[in-house]
């Protein structure tokens, strides 16, 4: 079992409950709230377990309570199942108290067929070779004295632009941006849950804009719009925007693509910079 | 009270529990299935009517049975009370059926401040006295024989680029693409909750691609994502594109300005072309 396999495993404990474990080593921050994108896979993965749906095709997330590590309850309510899609809610709850709640449609991403038309422009990025390994990159500077990356950061292999991770050390691109290439480090093929968690495992794309009023920039929704199964190997590539705050909010618009160059998921976010 | 105003209407009747009635003015075919948006209105009045947050800040609507015209019922959760947001679930309910679950953030857009920084370009429309009433250009080809526009193209004043409507007489732009300009016809002003509808008002964008293989595109999922309050008087700006038709799976993204160009709205919706 990988270890993504193994932070997001739920067992099932009664009819609609499952009981789940969040690891810390997802979190954002050192010792803080687990990330968005981390609880929603394994959500997600409770959700699917009552269906004959193994894929989420669009599932949103509304974050309400930042959850603490450790045991959690699953609580999973299918709203509606069909031939080709099931609806399902869920919450996350600790101590009685609400952290997330869920919506997603499910279906099987191995059984599509229909037109297919694709009117975007390939991910502008430079061939892998010419990109870095951003996760030891982040920890030989650790090692070194720099300030440590989150722990999320050390759960994937990243190959990204040299000039993607600059804002950390005062070299900002000037745009809301941030991508790369990412996969598992362990070399876990890659599947629709992982997606989940790769559609939120970047720092906020707005911090490569360079302006010093940003800080925590916490996550009130994410939608993640499936529309492939990954191909397990390689690489996926990634491109995350921020195009437009306004009154502190904003949104990150995410674009996954894998190997083949297919696309495997549109994400956006709503969040807030906190004051 | 508006047209609008009265055909969102809602009435509370318990706790958490609102009668509404479905009108048969908002479908998207006449005698059909009533539009996303005004569904979303509706359902978005009464999860609004126990707190203290006016606006929709961020809303998903998941469609799992068309509704009826007629009488319907909502259910209301309010999942957390915060200062600043609320979070808020609701279904519409009819014959005891499920037909729209919703999952939402409410907040109070008047009463917002933090940094702004857009990054989007203005929308590329013409100007307005360039536009052409489509509205009226659908009712006058109704009269003389053709194809009757859809009940809510006639609940809104359209005012379209010349080639945006093309489609329906096998003129296609070729691109994913349509917009234009849109208020309420009575002068009602424009609120939050109108914003919602106008996120769903027009045709898919799919359709100005001319692939004729399209045909019903029913909405599994739309989020709308909103900024601001509207300046209440004027045409609101829109665009709204769909960029990846992959295997039979569809977004359409719009973008939602009022008249002094100050963004309101995102949305994104993911649809399905029916076989």
């Amino acid at each position: 079992m990988s270890r993504f396999e193994h932070d997001t495993a739920v067992t099932r404990t009664g009819d609609g409950r499952y009981q789940a474990t969040i690891d810390d080593g997802w979190a954002v921050i050192d010792g803080a709230a687990a990330n968005g994108g981390y609880l929603m896979a394994l959500a997600a993965r409770a959700m699917r377990d009552p269906l004959d749906h193994p894929d989420p095709v669009t599932l949103t997330a509304h974050y309400l309570v930042p959850p603490e590590p450790g045991a959690a309850e699953i609580d999973v309510e299918v709203v509606r199942r069909g031939r080709r899609h099931a609806n399902v809610a869920a919450s996350i709850v600790q101590d009685g108290r609400e952290r997330v709640r869920l919506l997603g449609v499910f279906g099987d991403l191995a059984q599509i067929s229909g037109p297919t038309r694709i009117d975007r422009p390939p991910l502008t990025l430079p061939p892998l070779e010419d990109c870095v390994d951003t996760t030891t990159q982040a920890l030989e500077r650790a090692q070194a004295g720099g300030v440590p990356p989150p722990p999320i950061f050390q759960r994937f292999a990243h190959r990204q632009p040299a000039d993607q991770m600059g804002w950390a050390e005062g070299r900002p691109t000037g745009r809301g941006e941030i991508g790369g290439y990412v996969r598992w480090p362990d070399g876990t093929p890659m599947d629709t849950l992982g997606v989940l968690v790769v559609a939120d495992c970047y720092p906020p794309a707005v911090f490569n804009t360079g302006d010093s009023r940003l800080g925590w920039v916490p996550t009130l929704e994410l939608t993640v719009q499936l529309r492939a199964r990954p191909n397990p190997a390689g690489y996926l590539a990634t491109r995350f925007e921020t195009t437009a705050v306004s009154g502190g909010y904003l949104e990150e618009d995410g674009e996954i693509r894998d190997a083949d160059g297919t696309l495997i998921a549109l994400s956006r976010q709503l969040a807030l910079i906190a004051r």
